[in-house]
Order: structure tokens, then sequence, then C-alpha cells
């Protein structure tokens, strides 16, 4: 794309109402807009970083055997009085239509996904399954104030498994805690994220957070320095060694919870009395998981753990562009023609490429790269004309090298 | 995929309280699920469909140097208060929060997108750029009865372009016109789908509409026999010709608003003051234009349109699958592995298939296979493996033809 006809601009100053790195810099950015306070709009650039780590997750997800839909967000009050969470939900949007009858806007699906399903279940043999949808979910925060990270309106990739008895759950679940670690892995926060016990699980007295290690993180867990798992605060104050290896090494960190994985056994096919026949014919309730995945919040984590001084650092895999290839003219036509044909090469070749075709300062070209956090930097220049040889710096390390056009195409093509 | 591990399953039955053929044949087949009136789930099948149609609309609207954005749902008072539209407009659902800021649920974002843009434009050099989304509209419809049609909740894609001057709205709102044809065409209603003239056009007397003709259609439309045009009943009230050639040849049909556009002027530009300056320095008013499709609309017109009484019938450029493989094996291992192998190339080749490996009757599964309306049906039986040919029907047209391996491999390369 050439970046002369994108409508956003860079900013020179953070929005003076942001306290979370992450929106100060998304903003700064031109990635997202502020509407109001836990409510933004993904620009252009944004939103392709946010359909990268969309495809991602639908593809780990499709792996896992999930089968995608898309649930609404008007729940009718009856599906939320029947689980009792119209009363006990605090964060529940609640909405009338003309005639009086009452909504929630959906912040969880369970009250919608179990009576769906009851409809297609009858027998031992329609189990197990697992469907799962990306969907705009609504909370009402009252203190909003984590930029993405914790938003009254979000993107969420929401999983719910359905299983004949407990064992089956139970090894989906497993299952399911690497495929978990494969999306943080992919998405560039592998290093820093860790399997933490919980409490909240139906079998075992633990449920599992997936909880990333930064400073912006409104959690504190316990990493275990023998086994790579961490517990949170809850699990800490009843045992003070490692659930998985009992060791004793706990260190403190701040982290951010970036995603959840619950064994809900039968607490909402009960209510909506979701069985199955099994092989006897005898009645059955069906045993659920859920996995949830926020998007935006995997997005705002990746700003928070690898932005720095000079703004955002995307991992190539979620990268709004593969390359940003920034030309110096100031009237030299011959060094605009070479960017030009450049951008055609890669662009034919399927490389991602954001062409800053406009004409402004050097300086000024380079600190918006550098704030844009595009994985790799390409100057043509009439410097880099004559030398016939490109410049290319790697936003992550700052290294800087001169390529020629060959070594330049094959380093594009790297995934 | 296979068909067995689909955790949705076809219906014997319409469901009772649907009265529009696109619900009912959608719900009997497993595309959709009523959650509450105008408010419906897409299941996997359906989903599927829904995302071929996105992605048709995205290719066009991105042709058209449309930029992808995403805004919220959840939009603040004032915003509406600056239009007026707060107070007159009837089907707008409002949410308050705890602490009683209200809001509006989209029904539509100029009240978003205008604010949003006048960031980023300042100067005649920024101009134009037209942006768009798919974004899930809220409107509270009392009658909601015409299956997805006319939705409480649905997915639009609405597109806002930005101009300095009526001449360069009028030639990209002219250009929007055959974009627009080219969407419709390629969903595969271009043959029964009209340019309508309609009223509330800021320059011409006239907006434009997309009527596709039918008889589930709630609008009335009068068709050039001459021009392939179509107006409205409100312009035909003022005359009884032909705007685009003045035949008088018009005659009545039954149709459904499939998309529309809109030259807005400045009538949302001006309550919120977006204006650049001019080469001379002097500060104009934005002129813009507006263009809608709404995706579930598109979706149900198609079932409306081409659906028989066997069920749906998909053209092949949204259809959820390429190819539906019914398996006639009762016992026969050798008819089971052969469809398997056949399942196996073809997908490894990229063709989208549905697989039916269940244990079903043979009239059961071809009657589910009509309900469901993938254009190419193969069977895999007995008899087929004897003669060395796999059966091919067309779901459009009926047609049944004996082919061999090779020729069956050709047609699913086909697009």
């Amino acid at each position: 794309m050439r970046q002369s006809k994108l409508f956003t601009k860079a900013r020179k100053e953070a929005p003076a109402d942001e306290v979370a790195k992450n929106a100060k810099l998304l903003i700064r950015a031109g990635f997202v807009d502020k509407l109001q306070a836990g409510v933004y709009t993904y620009l252009p650039l944004g939103l392709r970083v946010l359909k990268n780590i969309e495809n991602i997750i639908r593809e780990e997800m499709n792996g896992a055997g999930g089968q995608e839909i898309l649930m609404p967000s008007l729940h009718p009050k009856e599906f939320w009085q029947t689980t009792g969470r119209w009363d006990t939900m605090d964060d529940l949007y609640k909405v009338s239509d003309a005639s009086g009858r009452e909504n929630a806007l959906g912040p969880t699906h369970e009250e919608i996904v179990v009576p769906l399903v009851k409809q297609f279940v009858s027998s031992y043999r329609d189990l197990p399954f697992a469907t799962y949808q990306f969907q705009n979910k609504f909370r009402m925060e009252l203190r909003a104030k984590s930029g993405i990270l914790r938003g009254r309106e979000f993107i969420m990739k929401d999983m719910y498994s359905f299983h004949r008895d407990e064992a089956d759950l139970v090894a989906y679940y497993e299952m399911m805690k690497g495929v978990y670690a494969r999306v943080f892995e992919r998405v560039g926060l592998g290093e820093r994220t860790y399997l933490t016990f919980a409490s909240g699980g139906s079998f075992s007295k633990y449920s599992h957070e997936f909880q990333t290690v930064t400073p912006a993180g409104e959690d504190t867990i316990y990493v275990c320095d023998t086994c790579r798992v961490a517990v949170n605060k809850e699990i800490i104050a009843d045992q003070s060694t490692c659930p998985s290896c009992e060791s004793g090494d706990l260190h403190e960190e701040t982290a951010i919870e970036v995603g959840n994985i619950f064994d809900l056994k039968t607490k909402f096919s009960d209510p909506f009395k979701l069985t199955y026949k099994d092989e006897e014919g005898k009645e059955q309730p069906v045993v659920m998981g859920c996995y949830g995945i926020g998007l935006g919040r995997i997005l705002g984590t990746v700003v928070e753990v690898l932005g720095d001084d000079k703004g955002l650092v995307w991992p190539r895999a979620i990268a709004p562009f593969a390359m940003h290839l920034v030309e110096i003219s100031s009237a030299n036509t011959a060094v605009h023609e070479e960017a030009e044909k450049l951008y055609r090469e890669l662009s034919g070749q399927g490389v991602e490429v954001l062409w800053d075709d406009r004409e402004a300062r050097a300086g000024e070209k380079f600190a918006e790269s550098d704030l844009m956090g595009i994985p790799l930097r390409v100057v043509i220049s009439e410097k880099t004309l004559t030398e016939g040889k490109f410049e290319i710096k790697d936003r992550a390390t700052g290294e800087v090298s001169m390529v020629n056009r060959a070594e330049l195409i094959k380093m594009c093509a790297m995934k």
C-alpha cells in the first residue's frame, strides 16, 4: 500500500487522556482510535494486525476440531434468568426494545450456545464436538483505563466443547493447553506467557489461565523457576509449592491474562437440561469445557511487551506489513522510480509492503517508521542508489545492513 | 469436511414460527438458527456462505480504493445529539451504563466515522478517500418477520467516501454504481437486480437503490423494459417515464433492496464541522457519499430467488462447499474407501468438499443433499464402483451425468 493514500496519520503527541502504554502508542501510530473509555475503532493498520491474530487463532481452533459459528449480541432475558446470571452479573449491559422486552448484550455465550446445541444433541453418537466464534462482547467496565487491554466492547474468540463424560473432557482440555501455548507462541508472546493455575475448576481444584508477564499487568502470579508454570494469588494463599513439580522456588511477577480455559462440567448443561442418551438409553448430562482468548488483549499485550521507547515493534506473524519501504527522494525522480519498481516487484511476489511515497523530511519518515514498528525497513535514497545497494533495518534489533536486490528479495520471502 | 463430524443436522420439518421462505429453508438445512425474532445465529454451513459473500464484497471495496476499518457498536449519546438523530430515529436501541451514561447501539456509522476522519483531514491534499467496515448493526424492528432479510441485529458493509467537491463525489458515486453491480453479479443476483432510482439525493433529485426482483420483496419497483433500470414508488408518483431513457414502458415488480448508495453532500460534515483548507487556504466543507450492503440480506435474497421446492440452491461463488460427496455404502467398505480416496484427492487440490460419510438410507441422503444446495453432488455407490464412473448431479439444473475420474477432477477445478 502507498502510505500517501492511507487516510490515517501518525501523531507527534500521545493523547492526553490515555495512561496505558498500549493505547498511547497505538493511537500515536494511527492503529486505533478511542471513541470513549474502553471503546476503540480499529484503523486500517490496527485492523490488519487484528485480522492476522484472528487467522492464527482460527487455524489453531480448526486444527483442534472446532467448528466456527457466529452468535448474536442481543440475548433474551429469559436465557440469562435460566442460569441466574441476569441478576448476579454486575457488568451485564441490559437493553429494552419499544415493547419493553429486555435483552442482555452478550458478555459471553454459554447462555446461547447451550440451548443452541441442545437442538442437535440426543445420542452419545453426537458427542464430542467443539464450536467457536470470533464475536464482539460487551462488559460494563466502570473504570476502563487499560487501553485496549480491558474494554467495554471487545472481540473475543470463545470456544465451547461438549463431551459424554469427564474423562473425554479432560483429554480435550489437556490437548487445548498445548493449542493455546501454540497460539501465544505464534503471536510472539511465547517466551513470557505461563500456564497459570487458578481456582474455579470443577474436577481438579484448578482452572487454568495463560498469563503474560509485563509491568502493565493487573494480576500477580508466582512463576515456578523449575518447570515453567505459574500459580495465581488465590492458589498461593492455599499452598506455597508448585502444583506441577512441587518445587518451592516461586517468584512473583506482574502479568496480564491473555487466555483462559475452564472445565465447566455440567454448570450450564444442568439449567438448560442438555443431556444425551448413552448406549443403554439412559439420559446423561453433557459435560462442557470453555476456552477464551481476547483478540484486542493479545494485540495490546504484544505492544506492552515488545514496544520500546521509539514505538511499536511487531512480530512478523502479526505485523500489518512485512516491509516498510521508505524513499528519501526530495525531487529525485530516479529514487522514486527505483522505489516504485521494488514496490511492484515485491507486491507481485505477495510480500505485503507499505511504501512511504510521501514528500517529507528523512528524519520525520524514519521516526514514523520506528513508531509504526513494521519488522523490516528498507531505505532507498540517492546514496543507496549510487552504491547499488539497499539499506535494511531490523526494527526489533535495530541492526542495519546493506544488501543487494537478490539478498533483499530472499529476506522478504522468508517467513 | 466429514458430514458425520458436523454438529448441526438438517431437520425434517420447517420451524412453525417462521413464515419467510429464506428462514424456513436455512433453518431446515442447518445453516442458521433463530434466537429470537430478527436475531439469528450463523451455523457452520451458513457462516461459510456469509464469509464468501464478505470476501467478494471486500475484494470489490478494496478495488474501489476503500480502506477497511472496524468501528464499535457503543456510540456516545452526544454524537447522535449532534446530528439530531438521537431523538428522531425511531429504531435506535439505547443503553445506559451503571453511571447513567447513555449510548446508542449503532444502526449506522455516520455519527462515528465523521468525527473519526476529522482528526486526519485538514488540507485538500488529504482528499479524496473512502473507508468501510463489516460490522454488526442494531435496529429496533418491531415486526421482524422476514427471516434474515430484515433483522434487529445484522452484519452490514458500510462504506463512506470523502471528497473536496461535488464533482469529485459524483465521479466516485458513478463508479460505485458499477462496483455494486459487479458485487450482485458475483453473488449470483445479477440477472434480477436493478439499479433503482429513489428519492433523497442531494444534487440530482435521486438517490439509488439496488433492488432484486422476488415475490418475497417488501418494495414495489417499476422496471424499464428498454434500459434495465427501475424507479421506486415515490419516484413513479412524480413521473411516469424512465429517468434514464425517458421510455414510458415501465412494469411493476415486487423487489427487495439489497444495497443502496447516497450522495450525502454535507449533511453530516456540517454538524461535525468536517472541513478542509483548499489551495487558497480557505475552509471548505467535505462532501460525502455512503454505500451500504447487508450481508445477511444478500444471503437471504439468494435463498428467496434461487431456492426451489427441494431446498437451497447456491451459486458456486458463495456455496459453503463446491462439492457434496455422497457415499451410499451400507457396509460396503470398498465404496467407503473409494469415497475417502476421492475426498482426500480433491481436498488436497484445494476443492472444498463436504463428504457425507454417515450411515443413512440413500433416499434420506439425497433429500438432505438437495436441501443443502451444494452446487455439485457426486454419488459413490456399489453401482458406480462397478461401472468405474461417478454419478454427478448439478443441483441448479438437476442434470445428472456419469463421468470418469479425470473428468470429475476437471469439473472441480473450474471456478
